[in-house]
Order: C-alpha cells, then sequence, then structure tokens
C-alpha cells in the first residue's frame, strides 16, 4: 500500500526541507513545485497564471455559493478556476496512486482523505514568528534585502494566502491541528535530528 | 540536564497512556495524579478541595484582574486559590528539578517555560470525538454506563474545564498548537508503536 505524507507548513518554518528530508530518508518520491507544473501540463494555461490564481486568488473566482463573502469572478474566470482545481485533484491522486510519496502544500491532505489502497500521514509544521524570520533570512536568495520588519510583513502575506487558499478549497481551517495527524513546531528543534525518528512514525 | 516531557491532552485521546508508556520507555519518572496529592500535602486543604479548584473552578475564584470577565470569589477565596496556584507551581517545579520525568496535565507546560537547567518538551495529545467516546467506553469503569450521547456531553465537559483552568493559569489558550512542541492525533495513529520512535526525539 502507498505510504503518502502531506505537509502544510506556515512560510519560513522549514516545512518544506523537514519534507524533502523525510522523503530522502524514506526513499521515496517527494512533490512540491512539480504539482504546480503539471497543473500547467493539465490545463491550458499559462505558468504564471496558474500559479497566481493557487497562491492569491482563488476566493476571487469562486462563485458565491462556494465561498464565504462577495465574488467579483464571472462566468468565464470561474470556469477557469474550476479547471485548476481539477487539475490540482488530478495530480494529486496521481501522484499518490504512483507511489509512496510526500506532498507539499496543495491542499493534498484534503484531497485524499478519503481516498482508498493508501496510507495517509497528514503533518502540519510551525514555528515561532521570531525563528521563522531568522529562518527566512538565512535563506534570502540573492538580491532579497528585506528588513526583519518586513520579512514579517511578507511571512503574514503567504500565510495569509495559503491560509485563505485552503479554507476554500476545503472550507477547513488551515493549521487547525483537527485537520492533521502530526503537528510540529520546528522553533526549538533540529529537522535534521529529528527526521530518522519520524520516518520510524511512518514505516511501521 | 533533566529532560521534562509535559503532556495537555484532551480527554479520551489517550494522552496519558502515551506520557505514562514514553516515561516507562525512556526509564523517567511519571506524574499525574500524584501532583494533586502534593498540593494538598503542601496546603492545608482537603484533597476534595483542591481537586474541585483545580478541576473546576479557577475562574471563579480569580481577582477581577487577572480574569476575563467577572468574578464572585470574594478575598478569602481569592487568598485560598492564590495558596494553591502557588502549591502548584512549587510542586512542578520541583519534579522538574529532581530528575528526567513526564508531568501530564496541570498547566506544567507554561510552568515550566523560563526554567533553566531542563529540557523541556511540550506535547499535546487530540483525537477526534468519535474515537474519544470509543475509548472512555472500552476503559470505563465498573459501574459507569454512559450512552454514547452521554459520554460525549461528559467529554466536552472534561475538555471545557480543563480549557477554562488552562487559560485561567497561562493567559493561553488550551491546546493552541503554538504552546506546543509536538501535537499528536491518536485517533488513527497506534500509540505503543509511536512511543519508541517519540522517545528517541526526546533523547538526542
Amino acid at each position: 500500500m502507498n505510504q503518502v505524507i502531506t505537509i502544510g507548513r506556515e512560510f519560513g518554518s522549514g516545512g518544506r526541507e523537514l519534507g524533502h528530508k523525510l522523503a530522502q530518508h524514506l526513499g521515496i518520491a517527494y512533490y512540491d513545485k512539480q504539482i504546480l507544473s503539471e497543473i500547467v501540463d493539465k490545463t491550458d494555461f499559462s505558468r504564471e497564471y496558474v500559479q497566481e490564481v493557487v497562491e492569491n486568488k482563488l476566493t476571487y473566482m469562486m462563485p458565491p455559493s462556494a465561498s464565504i463573502g462577495m465574488s467579483i469572478g464571472n462566468e468565464y474566470q470561474i470556469q477557469q478556476m474550476q479547471k485548476i482545481v481539477k487539475a490540482q485533484t488530478d495530480v494529486i491522486r496521481e501522484m499518490a496512486g504512483k507511489s509512496s510519496c510526500v506532498i507539499v502544500g496543495r491542499c493534498a491532505d484534503y484531497i485524499l482523505r478519503e481516498t482508498q489502497d493508501i496510507r495517509l500521514f497528514r503533518l502540519f509544521v510551525y514555528a515561532d514568528m521570531q525563528s521563522r524570520i531568522r529562518r527566512c533570512m538565512e535563506r534570502a536568495p540573492e538580491g532579497e534585502h528585506y528588513t526583519e520588519k518586513e520579512m514579517e510583513k511578507h511571512i503574514r502575506k503567504v500565510d495569509k494566502n495559503r491560509a485563505n487558499y485552503y479554507s476554500d478549497f476545503t472550507l477547513q481551517k488551515w493549521g487547525d491541528k483537527s485537520c492533521y495527524d502530526i503537528c510540529i513546531n520546528t522553533t526549538s528543534m533540529n529537522i535534521d535530528v529529528m527526521v530518522p525518528y519520524l520516518a520510524k512514525l511512518f514505516e511501521d
């Protein structure tokens, strides 16, 4: 039976690193940005457009009956959004069906919640704001020069987008521990130390 | 350096079992009901009175400045409550200072949050309502015959009391993942399988 570990994560908490290292340790596939590429392949939309929708804009494109608050999307936009939602669902189900894997983000925990014939573990990775700011600043790409305050603003914005997308897609609350099997606070935990023992939890 | 694992837990989630087995596996002390006995020893109150305060009544005894909403406690009650809070704090600090240990409940995560010279891990154990009802009914003491509905009501009541006591004592939200290092959902996880690997996380 395929074992599928989904990872939700606060921005800057090290969730991707943890997911990647877990996959390496377990010798299983790892999916992250590839999900976006496959959504692009399955639809006729540009990468930029898909990225914009899945990272920022789902709410505005939802039909009023499916979202809380007002919708400013027209019928054409709604159809496009539905194509992306369907492609995202198909891509993630295909990944889970192919082999054991780690899938980061993209509501995979929700999409796979009732999938038969897989063993699903849903992780959520988080950390306090100070350690996330530090982590992001240490790993900033060349040319990015945020102050601490700017970085905090950026982190909050990314998290807000993730939370909105997740709640629009799942009608659940992003980061609510009842949606996950294990929630891990990386503030004072070393990811390298944790990975082998976490992996053991999933092996048995 | 003493290693101290604190366990917050939803009623019926198996948090005590997990804590007890972790302590056994690690060969360290385990404190649960003993905390209450030691609070009784440190104060001149009866066991029943202390139990009533720590399980149900802290809010009503708090001075208005320290709690949200109205207080109906008089000065004498407030002094008694403060004695219990102080005894609880002292007992838990002494336990953590004595040797490595697992401490279940009693706001130990908060009391020890800034204690020097210990290594603190804060766990929170939870599960969905159905599995908690099942667990409680399977383990019901002789003579207890709750229906499922009654059991759910009982679980919610105990949790509400825990949440109130925790938030009165700590001004934090009980079960909010930011207060813990790892949150574990036991709904579909086997406690016996998890314990050795969780223990490893704390050993390194």
